[in-house]
């Protein structure tokens, strides 16, 4: 049992407020959220938390989390040359080995930004299961079959990785509307059907994809999806810059989460997602990366400080999208769309949890330690980041079974294979 | 005298491209930048960068630093009430020592995230300067008059400022054209000609401002410094949100510096400086983070990653504004645009430095360095900050002469008496 006492706990159980309370785990679960109580058992280990604050870890709701070989290997570049000429030839050179490598970096820049899950769409799924396993991270897969693929696969990943305990679990789906075809859909209602799961996708995320769609199918992907009865167990959809109005009622209806990935579709051009319409017409919203290769980090500080001002910018009002709100997407939100046990700190609740060093310069004063995360958090303020009860990430150490170093090298060797001319 | 050897430097020094040379430095400048030599003398500190990377510090080249009393305070508010509800009333009641305690605040801050000078534009200039020398921080003072002040100071300021040694230096200026009367100007021109010095202020932050102005004077703020006689010799604007192409066309003839701070204009609403049409036409360009008040953070981090992607947003285009250009306006351009001889790492410049962490997973793959600082990087990857010489921050800790909590505490006073309803 772990005890985490002397600071501020954000449960965001209900409110936003913060509360003095001990937070206490056994196993993989928060067990105790209250005062301080006498009939304390013995712990294993206690976190004095020194003033700083304990809240529930970030959860990146959309990412390709191998992609990190592509960080920095081909920005400033126009979109199509991007996808085209540089992510598309180097990615089929992917081995499950480079992917478990490529992975297993990606998980150390998720634990060092108290980031404690991520809802991952990528190729060679057996290849990053394992790294994740091995390092004790927490991944839901997203389907993401596209029309070249076996689709049977997706009838047992769904089986089989909803099979492999409380760290890993699967959600139907397929890449995007512009990768699939009538016959995938058709099956994907079949998938969805039979599992009563949600299905989940990239949709909307540039305006050229919306607008051949239509073209081809005379609706937008999201009435689409509808109209092929995708959408019967909920789920929701990637990037949702270029939602319409009708698209946007169709979410709040069959309550459907549109995830927001503000740094990539920045930095590739892509627009500025509708997120205060959105939170207006009620709509549930989480936040993601993307893959680094678009963004080019992972980090969920960025996404929440971007999400918030260009919403100010969108809409040329500095009042538009509180931070609490956002906040809550990047925390809570995420929790709920992946389906996992741990969008608040409460007893029964998943121990997915993040230490914030608030004894910082950039997090005093302390006026309101919701603003200041999002508004001047920075990865620098992660002190501790605890997956499934254990601690994977303290002042700078990880503790994934091996060293970060070896986890270095042997990506820089991936990486090197794949970018070799 | 202090070694950096066994890492990559990126001097600046014409190209953007790394290079193995060690780097010594001797008092408050760069002795010497070359390959490791047999004759090397004893010195006081060997720095092994352990393939970390040397640059030159990044340069906040617009900054209310004082502010931090401020962050978190009034977010997600019109501007309006932003400002003459909140803000206005809070200053009024700041004192010297007020703004001693908060300034050494920042201070911290900008240690922290690298930045090595700040262009600062506040009140009660003797107790910032006071904060500054006690830590060893390196300050540009712009006068930044109003309409109401005792002006004669702007002439004894210039001249007491730029007495005090190589770390505080005096670049007249007022606040803004909106804050301004016909005879200020008038005097600022009789200064400017005195002292033949350059001439900053805010110009063209919001639209509204500029409106305003052409109404007042039938032109724009720029037009108005111009036809005054203030741009003789140089100098710039911070903001150049709202400049026309007549005013870039001026900016362009004069040589002056805008100074963009993409995170305050965001945040506010105010809007999205047009850069990538600046650049094309050749203006000269810098890097600011505005006061903690509207931004909330003082990380150039930050302002380099929303500098980037905002103008592939306003332009449509993932192609625009390299990010290696960015990175020459933080860390070189701000050097020239505050009159600093820290553009670049060659020997006889100020020792300015900082050293990036590449032991860190949003560092790696190591494919291109200047696109990992700007596109993944973070204050987390700041190992060490050095201010003339001296080494001021390195692995956390702070070396300023005082605490970090003893700072934090005397900041933490001030602002509760100053937010004390």
């Amino acid at each position: 049992m772990i005890r985490f006492y002397n600071g501020k706990v954000l449960t965001m159980d209900g409110s936003m407020d913060l509360t003095d309370q001990e937070v206490w785990t056994l196993k993989d679960k928060i067990f105790y959220v209250g005062p301080a109580r006498e009939d304390a058992p013995v712990f294993d280990r206690e976190v004095d938390l020194r003033g700083d604050m304990l809240i529930p870890g970030f959860k990146n709701a959309h990412a390709h989390s191998a992609m990190t070989f592509l960080r920095s290997y081909a920005d400033d570049l126009p979109l199509q040359s991007w996808l085209f000429d540089k992510v598309f030839p180097l990615e089929a050179r992917l081995t499950p080995d480079d992917v478990y490598a490529l992975t297993k970096l990606a998980i150390l820049e998720y634990l060092a930004g108290g980031i404690t899950s991520a809802f991952d769409m990528y190729y060679k799924r057996e290849a990053f299961v394992e790294a994740s396993l091995e390092c004790g991270f927490r991944m839901v897969l997203n389907g993401a079959l596209a029309a070249g693929d076996d689709w049977t696969v997706g009838e047992s990943d769904c089986e089989k990785f909803n099979a492999m305990g409380p760290l890993i679990s699967y959600i139907p789906g397929i890449h995007a509307e512009y990768t699939a075809s009538t016959d995938l859909l058709a099956f994907m209602k079949g998938l969805v059907d039979r599992t009563k799961k949600p299905f989940f996708t990239h949709n909307s995320e540039t305006k050229k994809e919306v607008e051949e769609c239509i073209a081809r199918h005379g609706m937008t992907p999201t009435a689409l999806f509808d109209k092929s009865g995708l959408l019967e167990h909920g789920g929701g959809g990637f990037h949702c810059v270029w939602l319409t109005w009708e698209d946007m009622e169709i979410f709040r209806k069959r309550g459907l989460w549109a995830v927001s990935c503000p740094a990539s579709n920045s930095k590739l051009a892509s627009g500025v997602a509708p997120i205060a319409e959105m939170q207006r017409r009620g709509v549930k919203l989480a936040l993601g990366t993307d893959g680094p290769a678009s963004n080019n980090a992972l980090n969920m500080f960025r996404e929440m400080y971007l999400e918030c001002v260009l919403q100010k910018l969108r809409e040329e009002d500095a009042a538009v999208c509180d931070a609490s709100e956002v906040l809550r997407m990047a925390c809570s939100n995420g929790a709920m769309a992946m389906g996992l046990d741990a969008e608040c700190i409460r007893a029964g609740k998943l121990a997915d949890l993040v230490v914030i060093d608030m004894h910082q310069p950039n997090m005093r004063p302390i006026h309101n330690p919701v603003k200041n995360l999002v508004y001047s958090g920075s990865n620098a303020n992660v002190r501790l980041t605890m997956v499934g009860g254990k601690i994977l990430y303290e002042d700078g150490v990880f503790h994934v079974g091996e060293s970060a170093e070896t986890i270095y090298e042997r990506a820089e060797a991936a990486t090197r294979r794949l970018t070799r001319e």
